[in-house]
């Protein structure tokens, strides 16, 4: 039959491709970034970095210093506890980054931008955010829905809630909690 | 325990990969797959589809069969349309498919669904087709923005804009146009 | 049957509470009405049924009579599908209703419509729903946010993948289950 | 003072090129359209129809004549009623028109469809009609937010309420209700 | 002081009725709570305390104390005009709070938050809110539509019209048209 | 043929009345004003008002003034930048204004408000305003759907991705561009 003939033709073509890359025999690395304040990193952030290192062979988490904005957490003590984090992921890399994501990515040679995406005000501006930074790199942002379970989630409704004494252990790894905890009762 | 230890391999074989390129191992072939009618397949869908060939080794089309549904075009030649339309890109598979999406991604060890998205309306039903998907089977689904030029289009209002002698010749391919023309004045 | 028994006792009771409650003391009884095609019940359903019954004394859950529409399932086999999901709360009430809900609500003196809230583009309608119902009788909705879990599920999506031999067991209760599946294979 | 002696100018400027026309004295009209099915017209279609008729000195209102679909009210119905609803506002012309309403709008020199705006789902839908338009022949699309008391309003709503008896005298001029009334009467 | 006293019975009634509730045949009291900055309270404030104080039979009002932002009116002014508001309801009790809103509730056996919904980009933080609180504390959050009328209103607008001489007496009772106008004229 | 007689008629009346105006012949001015912080207008401000251009004999834009919010530019810089790139349109008005913007509307018979919409979240926020400012002072808001190839434009964007360099000649005129330069240049 015609179809599977041109269809197996193809695969083999595709794969040959591949396989033989340019000039080297290297495969080409695939890399995604997964870009955030993660003041500090939640569940909810866990998850979507965990469906990324899945899906690409390398994942960076480029944590943004905001020179404005003074965090609960220094960017060293934020990148600390996401390492320890995704340790098990054993594919995820962790920077600090300012200046613009598009030129990180650049640096980097990577091409796609992953986040998640919990509702439809997010939608709107990470759309803007996204087809700004298209226009600028060529750079392509994949929205991956967040888990229903973590869809209410944020470091700040967490950094909230655990200042009033709320439990937020489900929200958050132990270590997390453990450094949560320890910052919000120096603080007051 | 199996898992953990090919977890520890693949743990060294990326870091290995990414510090000395890999001599050895075959690469993973990433494959994705965009599902859709295409009756007929618009500029729109090709924006999403170009950059998901950028983005992975193999993209596969999956054209759905909706037998409750009579289309303007048979599935064949929707197909047939899709593959003049992508052939320049040189890694995409067409085929159709009935039945769920989630099988169709398991049989063509596919782990991610690409969906290009327009607005918010559509959100909200991609969102829940996303969730029960990953939940039956692990496939993940990433959102890509469409191009804003494009963001507008779809088949039905091409359809609808043809059927009535407006000119589409900038939504569509130039073949598409022709066949649609045709096939239009056929109906009439 | 003991169950409607049981029923029958309690509606007396709640009538004479009612009927009485302006001389005496007796306190009035708080109704909310849950309303749906319920072509299957979902454990979607069931969560807003579970809020609800622990927030009012009478939950009514009313099975839309749709005659334009055929379902997969019967009135009367919904409504059983419903008491037995329901029975454990032990204050639901399950009947069908066809014509306006508000009339429902008026015979029964019910001042509380209560849904479940998906997404947004469920709200749109609701919205208007809501203010419809309030503006013809007073009537009240209030919409309770579903469980993130199940914030994807619907009936129409329960079918469609059990159709094609996808699992739902985690979505809807064992006996709803064994009926769709039993009503699917016949339907073959 | 500089800028606002630049401003008289500018302002003369702009009245003599008004004034002076082409050819003519004659000012130019200033035209718009509002486009919808009407079956049956609305308070809240008029209250669109009353803001467009105060900021353009012709409305044309153009009843969609769909095909495929038989409406309660035959066109000329519609047109009746809403001819008797806008006689008051002296600017209104009401037409039946089938195919591409950009080509209503050519033939009549219309720059401008003006749309009432309820909510969200409305808006994605109508934005991608209105870049369609504009992009098939330079016609704008004009949202005016409706009057949050008729944002619940639809005919679809209207009819179904009326159809079950309830009231909705306060939704529909009432030369409108009564002929929704003995139309329904008729149909059962 | 009369009113503080006419508080201080019914709340022992209302303590007494809840206490007695297993034993005896008393019913157990619906308590609803309505948080808010109420800075200060507006008719849709006042369009929702309504709505609940039918369909409770005890309706908190809980004024939130925000210490990192000075509001127009004291917490204390606040609470006042909302008791001046709401007096004729006759079953609201107005408190401020800080911390947790969901301890609020525990402390006062309260087992829903009730709020006004307006519209899109509300719901969803208010989902996020709802989702977190439900899961601290089982609390459940009710949303009732908000009447179209005051839709587009916010304490914030209200200020801000007031603030350059716009006329706000249909957005606010009276008093709190009067406080306003003192206010705002004592700040400039 | 009745109707298009009616037609013509209706048509001459509607000429007379334009054209006798109240005293003299001059006919009514069309007016709108395209309002907000323009620091600095971009591209995707120039293609909403070069749109109301079109429909309007005159627009106003109007730069608002904002005491407690520092921008990049100053409000007259601002305004000579609007007027530099709105020069060829021949019917646009640059003014600045504080307080609200139905008195600025009021003061010179402007009746009608238009704004570019890009997204859902604009959405409410704009028709809260322009519901406002209806029922301030009778002046309607027109929302004009924004090109989609500025869709994700804002100034704040477009300074943010200036001030680390990014390329922004296609979202700006290119004297403006050369300002933004200049300004950033010497802010480091």
């Amino acid at each position: 039959m015609v179809r599977s003939r041109r269809f197996d033709v193809r695969r083999i073509d595709v794969n040959k491709r591949v396989m033989t890359g340019s000039e080297s025999e290297e495969p080409k690395l695939r890399r995604a970034v997964c870009p955030g304040s993660f003041d500090p990193i939640t569940n909810g952030h866990l998850d979507i970095i965990a469906r990324a290192s899945k899906l690409y062979d390398v994942v960076h988490v480029a944590v943004m210093i905001n020179q404005s904005k003074q965090g609960l957490f220094t960017v060293d003590e934020r990148i600390d506890l996401i390492r320890r984090a995704t340790a098990e992921y054993g594919n995820v890399e962790v920077e600090s980054f300012h200046g613009l994501l598009v030129d990180f990515c650049k640096q980097r040679d990577i091409p796609a931008i992953v986040k998640g995406l919990r509702a439809v005000s997010d939608f709107d501006y990470e759309l803007q955010m996204a087809q700004m930074n298209n226009g600028l790199s060529g750079v392509e942002t994949l929205f991956v829905p967040t888990n229903p379970t973590y869809s209410f989630l944020s470091s700040s409704l967490v950094k909230e809630v655990a200042a009033w004494g709320g439990d937020v252990a489900h929200l958050v790894p132990p270590f997390v909690l453990e450094a949560l905890t320890e910052r919000l009762k120096n603080k007051q």
